[in-house]
């Protein structure tokens, strides 16, 4: 395993690479969400790239960058018993010198996520544009549990021709179903107890809609209520939308978005299902 | 030489080609100036790919997105005696279906051109980028007349860590002076005359610096009253500017963008120079 810090030291091993390239871009403090990335890239392709890098332009002022977890050193004992071929570790300096080219997809950025982070997916579309025009990775690997990150990523691909392939993987769930996050190491013991409320919402939503109800408005009362009964959760969003433009529905046509974010105290956590 | 429609076209013919890759990317109407460029790229690579795309995004409402030249079997038949290789003849439906991602470069898009065309940049930088992509050149290939697109194309590649490098080639002028254009076709008998008054308010630039003047508002206003003087002419700006960043110098310290727009009856043309 190589542990790249430079653009030119990539490129210059990718220019050496002629078989397939899976790549995993994170932003660290790696859990089994990630781990499934990697796994799957190094089923699908020869060689396989991830990169750590917090991206800085993907958070907002007073977000949580500075705190954002760190352990460069758990992840790379991860990483190498992956198998993983390359690891690439840029600084802030080395991604951003005199800075000022931004990548925007209209529209499906300005709800949900977009609406409640203005420019998350200005920078979240900007890195990854980035890493992939040095990676030039053949597959790219993304978590279906930051789901609109993916219909954007998916977005820009189409939109600016970029020759590859975007793989979703499912998420990763704690045996209590809570999604796999960085973030949940911020939890006190009482926080992480709650903060299984947003996997239970999605799953009072999915038993509505398979027991036949199809009206949106309905669903999303039951998991307010639900989120309600639960002291430390405070609802940021639930959404119900159509899975391509992200429109909220009144009617539920399949295959729809449902998607929420719940503060749990401090912490911003997000989930989502998909009713099909 | 391969007269290309569609992306998946070109794509399938890269994926083939293992040596090196030189790309001109043109709106069509050619003359000696995308020749030079072709020429360029013909000495310098193994495969030789050229566009032709009048791309809508970078026109304005109200501009002459309409009324823009095309002669696409005249463009062939000059290609071919270039020994072009591909020809990537692509239709608005196949570059643009259903659109929402546009890239910005910030700052020197919001002067000059940019200033007086908005959105023309945003339209240049994005198309440029779906063509890089689907072309995936190692080399592209640029003339230096637009001087302004020349740093924006520049600036996207360096900061969004695009993989190849831009040739920028020097403007090629008919024997009075007057830079090759497309538009230059809409010019009448008259209209032509007066347009070499681009190229003498740049001389004129040129000799003044020479001559040891420093003060750019001195030279500007030289420009602007040997422009004065042609009653077809009007002039959109006169730039003396850093080359770097555009902004306007007072005391000019080389190297200077010297550029400016003049409007000769209905047809808008720019010339630069560098002063040294």
């Amino acid at each position: 395993m190589q542990v790249i810090e430079t653009v030119s030291g990539v490129r210059n091993l990718r220019g050496q690479i002629k078989n397939s390239v899976g790549f995993v871009p994170t932003m660290g403090y790696l859990h089994d969400g990630h781990l499934a990335l990697v796994k799957r890239a190094r089923a699908e392709t020869d060689t396989v790239v991830v990169s750590i890098f917090v991206n800085p332009t993907q958070f907002d002022v007073g977000e949580d960058l500075v705190s954002y977890p760190r352990d460069l050193e758990r992840d790379l004992e991860f990483l190498e018993r992956e198998k993983t071929d390359i690891v690439f570790v840029p600084s802030n300096k080395e991604m951003y010198p005199s800075f000022s080219t931004w990548i925007d997809v209209e529209g499906i950025t300005e709800k949900l996520e977009g609406l409640h982070r203005p420019g998350h997916f200005r920078g979240v579309a900007t890195v990854v544009a980035k890493l992939f025009n040095i990676v030039q990775p053949g597959r790219a690997y993304f978590g279906q549990k930051d789901a609109q990150q993916v219909l954007v990523i998916k977005r820009m691909v189409s939109d600016l021709k970029m020759n590859l392939e975007i793989v979703v993987v499912p998420t990763v769930r704690e045996s209590d179903g809570l999604a796999m996050s960085s973030r949940n190491v911020h939890l006190s013991h009482e926080e992480r107890r709650a903060a299984t409320v947003l996997f239970k919402a999605l799953s009072l939503a999915e038993e509505l809609w398979r027991g036949g109800e199809e009206d949106a408005d309905e669903i999303r009362f039951q998991m307010t209520s639900l989120i309600a009964g639960i002291s430390l959760a405070s609802i940021g969003y639930i959404s119900i939308a159509n899975i391509g433009t992200l429109e909220e529905m009144k009617i539920i046509t399949p295959p729809a978005l449902v998607s929420l974010a719940v503060r749990i105290g401090k912490t911003r956590l997000i989930d989502n299902a998909i009713l099909k």
